[in-house]
């Protein structure tokens, strides 16, 4: 899941369960679906794959290479049609890390648990020095610095503590919580917006430090700075990471910089400040991938059998690309695993659907839902432009997940109010499970917003959050133990049962009415 | 602290009120010390000293040493008389960690997170190896591994998985809980003894486990076995650490270990299992440090000035020792902080004591409460023979603090029920600070129980938990980090306070009885 929402816009309103006694549901097909799907699971599996054996997935790594292939040829092996590898276009450089080690030498030594930032340089081999903190607020106040950080490990100054929280790291949601979004009226759009107004202080203090930090960056590439620990976000041990260049082949070059735990960066700042002498030893390789810049996709197919029907599409997706500090686990081998579970589930009890069912797991997502936008504007549209093409009025419906580990506790509709009384119909078998909750809004940072772009229809199912927030979502500790079985065979099943529905209704999802142009409204 | 409770023994009942008027107060010097510790605390830096300067402070090691000297010149240049290091006997060997580097590097890169045992020798130089899983219950089982390890990572199969918590790490007493506490009526001894009884299922598989891994131990070694992995208790990046060799000068060589995350540690479980080549590097250096096998407590007074009284001495105290993988911040860098902030405190408003007031900070306290036991011994008497020294009489009481960074919500009597009205005045004037609770339990596994053993009154203040043990308590997250300046500073106050009263008083504390020599209960 991508960390941030940019905008919002969604103008319909009100859910009404009028027409729920017309949606017929199969329910001996919600049967064998939860038989299979429940009792015979081979979920766990599939995410051991995608974690464990294929490691990090950064986008464009020998990693994400490694779990699509080996996603392509479980799709054939469990008989999907046309499954391959799909390029989108150009990403830019792949990069992993090949060694990671530093260390507190001295007043006394102590290994450190930092992750290099993605796409920053190693160190020039095995590198030792004192710690020198850099305290600038503006461009002159580096000019102190000159000359003296050639090799040098550089710290900046925080003022962030690290305060105990008395809440518990994992929660699901409550049934008020899901009453609650239950009731919700539709979003009003355009409210993420203003953090890029040009008189909100905010904007303002971010652009400064954006300058300040693009200044700071030049300046310490040409004091040739041995390594920069910034802290991380996290506590415990945990460690958020983020990228420190860009994967563009044009990109700057930086300098070497560790994420570097709060504990370990406050105690270094905190020992700095107090005028000790502090050393770190540290050895950093990283690797650039150049031999490929391109982006690719996992798709594969199960064909629709019915000859009105069949070239119409249901998509379900997820992607698969991760950060690169753990296995990406929640983030989101879970949703590709479900997902590829899905199309297991519906394989493995022969189901001949009317319309062609189709899974894609993206890849970028993490650097802007790269993978997703461009799959729509190669098949579907350009929704700068809003032109169309004839796969738009083809494709039926796309279902995500990508909001962790956690079961379906129901769907958010992204506005499409039209669509509400039939997913409430379609969860009614699956109350037991904890999943009934349909609700008008819209959620956001995932691929499901690039159908929706488009005019299609495109949703993302409610998930409990579990720890997602607190420590897995982009952290190194985002391993395969933060998966939950049994949510997972849930998920998959809900998935399987929602796919079933869509590609055998007599009618295709209901949609909005197309949206403007994007370009015309920037 | 240390880990287990071995046994208790307490044989008073009842707690009451009615002599609660006759405790007089002097609410002038509360104030005192109150401002003092409240307004003008130097607990924090004192913390800071302790933890972040000193470093890990395992019993023995130069960390400890430093520690040691700091607190010595501290207590001196805060104008306390008679600081210095007491030696306290033989201890053993000092141990510290020069290098900690280790990384999966097949199927793909990943540094681990793990901390080598307290007392284990590093690798022989850089190693490199593939991970061998050995699967052993019975010592024919190792035959089919002959031959086979020289050189290798071991790991063991474990049935652990790493399961979310919905709890929070973090927590303080609740109002009924410190009801129930203080309702509660006196324990009765021997509890505990039960686990070591020859017919206990659990006696018997503990020591089946035991002989079994030393047989393990012998063959690893005579293998040459590279580097044993094992799984640490904790999950999130918390690795909770023990020792993994005697510190004895006598001690059986052992083969290099470390105990690795649970993350890490179940990724490679998992893969090895699956059949796939797991590859691990690893550069490990231990030091021993064998020029002084003495322990030492620091010790410090603030001599008493009443001509009858002054030969009467009350103490304080807790271990500055501390595990190896952090630096003990919250055990015990915190109760000692709060110590010797006490003392500052008493010296800082001027007071001049009846009795003497002597801090102590122990060492090898998490080894076995050696060093308040052998001070016991050399001072006071052998809780063995109960045979007692002229310094017994004359010991008013022992305060203790060692579970944590919580604030002092108030005092375990250790079943010394004439104490508790006495406390419970004393109490009085902190209820606004969150502390009043007096309860007739006693409480183990640190300090206090050295004291206790000898028929001394020796307390331990009950605090809030905070995240001591889902967190801290002998993890590599014990840092500066996870003090709490505004509870430390509260239990520096009553702490001062109690010192303060227990010195004026026209009585000693109330004794129990004698307890029976403890060799003869054996």
């Amino acid at each position: 899941m991508k960390l941030k929402l940019l905008y919002t816009c969604i103008v319909f309103t009100g859910l009404t369960g009028s027409v729920l006694a017309q949606e017929a549901v199969d329910q001996a097909a919600v049967q064998k679906i939860r038989e299979e799907g429940l009792n015979h699971s081979k979920v766990m599996e599939t995410a051991f794959y995608l974690t464990d054996v294929a490691g990090p997935r950064l986008a464009g790594s020998p990693g994400l290479k490694r779990a699509q292939n080996w996603a392509v040829n479980q799709l054939k092996a469990w008989g999907m049609s046309n499954a391959k590898l799909e390029p989108w276009g150009k990403f830019g450089k792949g990069w992993e890390v090949q060694k990671n080690y530093a260390a507190m030498t001295a007043p006394y030594y102590h290994a450190i648990i930092a992750i290099p930032k993605a796409w920053t340089p190693g160190t020039n081999g095995p590198i030792k020095s004192e710690v020198v903190l850099v305290k600038a607020d503006t461009v002159t106040d580096l000019d102190k610095y000159k000359g003296k950080l050639q090799g040098k490990v550089v710290i900046f100054d925080t003022e962030n503590t690290l305060n105990r929280t008395f809440k518990p790291d994992a929660a699901r949601y409550t049934d008020e919580e899901l009453a609650e979004m239950e009731n919700a009226e539709a979003q009003r759009g355009g409210g993420g917006r203003r953090a890029f107004d040009r008189n909100n202080p905010r904007f303002v203090a971010m652009m400064k430090a954006r300058a300040m930090r693009g200044a700071l960056n030049e300046f310490l590439i040409n004091e040739k700075v041995g390594l920069i620990l910034s802290q991380a976000r996290g506590t415990d041990g945990t460690v958020f990471t983020t990228n420190g260049a860009s994967y563009a082949d044009t990109a700057k070059a930086v300098a070497p910089e560790l994420e570097t735990s709060g504990e370990d960066y406050l105690r270094i700042l905190r020992l700095v400040k107090a005028g000790q002498h502090v050393e770190v030893e540290a050895d950093i390789k990283t690797r650039f991938i150049t031999d490929d810049m391109n982006g690719y996709n996992v798709v594969a197919e199960i064909p629709g059998t019915d000859k009105t029907l069949k070239d119409q599409v249901i998509m379900i997706g997820g992607h698969l690309d991760s950060w690169h500090a753990a296995t990406g686990a929640t983030d989101n081998a879970a949703g590709s695993a479900v997902m590829m579970e899905a199309m297991r589930i519906l394989k493995a009890i022969d189901f001949k659907p009317k319309r062609t069912i189709r899974i894609a797991l993206w890849s970028s997502e993490e650097q802007g839902l790269f993978g997703s936008r461009n799959y729509v504007l190669n098949h579907f549209g350009d929704p700068a432009t809003m032109k169309l093409k004839p796969e738009q009025a083809k494709l039926d419906a796309y279902y995500n997940l990508d909001n962790g580990t956690g079961k379906i506790r129901g769907i958010y509709l992204q506005g499409d109010s039209a669509a509400g009384p039939i997913f409430k119909a379609w969860f009614a078998p699956f109350k037991d499970l904890g999943a009934s909750t349909v609700t008008i809004r819209n959620t956001g940072g995932t691929d499901h917003q690039s159908f929706d772009a488009v005019g299609l229809p495109g949703f993302q199912f409610i998930q409990d959050a579990i720890d997602y927030g607190a420590r897995t979502h982009h952290s190194n500790q985002d391993t395969y133990d933060r998966l939950i079985e049994d949510d997972l065979k849930q998920a998959a099943t809900i998935v399987a049962s929602f796919v079933y529905n869509t590609s055998q209704r007599t009618e295709m999802i209901p949609r909005k009415p197309l949206p403007e142009p994007r370009g015309a409204r920037r």
